[in-house]
């Protein structure tokens, strides 16, 4: 289980000598980690994706029953890797070790989950029967049926390093629906990568499957994820990142010839409505759940809240908010590039006209980053759009509302959102049918009285939005239907039943 | 029900002095038809995609069973508009009088489908039960539905005036969903889609529901299909055309910040495969089959068979498909442009090295166009780019293989189709396994001894398919399951239960 630095390309760990190598930040100690990872050639990265391909008509065609195992296989194999996985991922992103004890059993699960939709569906299909009678014309037989899209790439987060990494979500459902996988792994945890892909590789030869089901490529240099997403074999992308990398992938995914499914998980706000009698009355409460939220992770989940809502005049709110920040511990976010936007862009809001930095903690080290509690008005708000922007990190801007009218003013003005919630009371609730449907359309997920962070592993879960907090906002990234994202319809008709199996 | 030459935006009758105007041809004279259509301006453009944004809110939440009401409204309205319609179709189109009654009756029977759907649909909702005992966090209650996702663009077809333009398959879907539309009308057939729209806009009065749900815009200019695509209030676009309009468009769409989907139809060749047994012992049933389906409707279908593949040395089948071909007889296709192109990519192939003409028809005027029959080699048909286009109207390639690998070596070359037929006896099916995987990665709808022309509307049928056929693979334009184009899912989350109605 010791970590080479290399590339995982359909079973063989390979490296070069033309494109350098990067190295890891360590947050906890603000320096480089001393492996060195070879940045991927394009040959390597075109073998991956034409050997994923190669591996397309063997797996797609295997039994769901055989697809299971697989996922129970990986599962079975992260969890074999025991503590060497927990403590370079502790190195490479300074989470707290509970953490990703509980991401690594999520991440598990969410493989689980996969098997078991995989064992339970039957036979799916719609049919219409034939009727040679029908006047003008016969009927004919038809069928729907679903097949998979071709092999996926997978891009890593740099926030979860399992769950939305090299064995995380997009990958378990695009092997649930029969695709193979091209991970890119993400560069501030490139250790974690390649001993997720360890144990894959170990499911695989258990399974006997082709080797070019996954791969993992790493690289820290842009042009290795460009030609990825433009390679011929790849027929769908799973990115969870920034708009502005999202952005770019998504361009470059607009310059091929056939256009192909491109799920990106961008940036969102989640703004939180704190309802007139819940502000009021449970301010305490309220304003400490909302605290706890933000700083979870030290801020660092895409549902984290970081636009409040709360009715003008709620003295006691921004003080109790404002007492549980300064209680509250930061560490360091997870990489260099992280830390500098989120001084920058909390710079930006600190020197706003009509924004008060109302609360911040303190911190033990120069290179960790304060939490931060700012306040403005609507107005301000809807007439600075630099203050919509997703400040990645425990941050949160708190927009003071006049009437429903002008709360439902400043909802109007946002962009779409992975999220949002409504909190308030019974008396508050009864009042806000126009309120939850006008907002339902500006999210993925609408929430009551629960905060945002926490994004359960379910059969009706919804994880995406309206642009841009996804670029597609007819699919999830979390749940049971995530698979759906792998698949298409096709019709058969007129199929001879030997032909059906 | 006279013609009035303006656009339908939101309830108003429009023209404008600022844009010109254009009139229809009529293909059976070969002349324009003398009434002038206004261009719609760019602030009708504009008013048609914000009427229809305001229409959303109440539209968006009207009962399933009152949008059901809607669509049989609009289906009875059409069949009110009587023989005028049909007559004035007829002169646009020059389809004969029977094809024109028979895509009517479709037209409204996929509206009743739809509000068929509406009326059983019940309570299909995934809900998760929420766990508040669950360690170490408890299990929020979640439940997901599917949200419309606004105003949607649709673009008539001139191939299909009633079932593919106003009040089509996309125009129905979407209304169900719970979408305004806004139609841009095909300049082929002006007239057709003022009636149709008078139809819809009847509709809406006697349903009492917002003008805004439906607009049409007529013009003849190709930036008012771009400006509509591109506003803002769009959220999705539904389009049936050629692979360089469907370009075009798709390529505004990529300008937009907010990627929409975008839903278009675009070419195919639709390939017939005939296995060996079937070409020899049923040489002449199975080529009238073809040469029949490829003529009917002047060629001009999507799902027109315009490729061949069957075995080496079938002179019967050549034979007797050329007979056929000569006694077959075609009139004049829909728009110059669409005449032009043909007689050019006609010239293209007969002009091509190592093709031959091997059957055409005769005409019974100089701008009527004569079907054609085609023939080459299949290492000539791989190596030659321009033979995989689509030759709008009645021609057809017919390749020649060798065997089955040269088969499969033909069918891998092929770029993405809408259908494709395979045709054999009992005997070349129990052999076809590998022959039909493969071939279904390629196609939306996979036929066995069928022909492709006739696109059932039913259940399960999907009409879509891998790029070029269509631009997005995950969804259909015909059938039942086509209106999950124009929907997405939501979570909700601890929803109380008063504002779950």
């Amino acid at each position: 289980m010791s970590i080479t630095g290399k590339s995982l390309v359909a079973g063989a760990w390979l490296s070069n000598n033309e494109n350098g190598s990067f190295q890891a930040y360590c947050p906890s100690t603000g320096q480089d980690l001393e492996q060195q990872f070879s940045n991927a050639s394009e040959q390597e990265i075109d073998q991956a994706a034409v050997q994923a391909q190669a591996a397309f008509t063997s797996y797609s065609q295997l039994p769901a029953e055989q697809r299971a195992d697989f996922l129970d296989a990986i599962g079975e194999e992260i969890l074999n890797l025991g503590d060497a996985l927990l403590n370079i991922t502790e190195q490479e992103t300074a989470l707290p070790m509970m953490r990703l004890q509980g991401e690594r059993m999520r991440t598990v699960n969410q493989l689980k989950m996969f098997s078991t939709v995989l064992r339970e569906q039957g036979d799916n299909e719609i049919l219409d029967q034939a009727d040679p009678q029908r006047a003008p014309l016969p009927k004919p037989e038809t069928r729907l049926r679903y097949l998979p899209l071709g092999p996926v790439a997978v891009f890593g987060a740099s926030n979860f390093p399992y769950a939305f990494s090299t064995a995380g979500g997009d990958t378990a459902s695009a092997l649930a629906a029969g695709c193979p996988v091209v991970v890119k792994g993400h560069p501030a945890h490139p250790g974690t990568s390649e001993l997720v892909a360890q144990a894959i590789s170990t499911a695989i030869k258990k399974c006997n499957l082709h080797a070019g089901v996954f791969s993992l490529v790493q690289s820290a240099k842009p042009q290795a994820s460009v030609q990825l997403v433009q390679h011929p074999a790849i027929q769908a992308v799973g990115f969870t990142g920034s708009i502005n990398v999202g952005q770019i992938l998504q361009k470059a995914v607009y310059q091929r010839r056939q256009n192909i499914p491109f799920y990106g998980e961008l940036g969102a706000v989640n703004p939180q409505v704190v309802l007139n009698s819940m502000a009021t009355e449970q301010a305490p409460t309220i304003s400490k759940g909302l605290v706890d939220s933000l700083v979870l992770g030290n801020g660092q989940f895409c549902t984290n809240p970081g636009l409040w809502l709360i009715p003008e005049g709620c003295e006691e709110f921004l003080s109790s908010a404002a007492a549980t920040m300064k209680d509250s511990s930061s560490t360091a976010l997870l990489t260099r590039g992280i830390s500098a936007n989120y001084a920058k862009l909390c710079d930006e809001f600190a020197n706003t006209t009509g924004v008060e930095l109302i609360a911040s903690n303190t911190v033990d080290a120069d290179h960790y980053s304060q939490a931060k509690l700012f306040s403005t008005s609507s107005d301000n708000f809807i007439n600075t759009p630099h203050l919509h922007e997703e400040v990645f990190g425990p941050a949160a801007l708190i927009v003071s509302y006049r009437d429903e009218t002008d709360l439902l003013r400043v909802l109007n003005s946002l962009e779409g959102q992975l999220t949002a919630s409504i909190h308030g009371s019974d008396s508050d609730l009864q009042k806000a049918g126009d309120l939850s449907r006008q907002l339902a359309h500006k999210v993925g997920r609408l929430i009551f009285n629960q905060m945002p962070t926490g994004v359960e592993v379910c059969y009706s879960m919804n994880h995406g939005g309206p642009f841009p907090s996804s670029t597609d906002v007819r699919s999830t990234s979390v749940g049971a239907e995530a698979f759906k994202r792998f698949v298409r319809p096709i019709c058969y008709q007129n199929m001879p039943s030997h032909l059906l199996a």
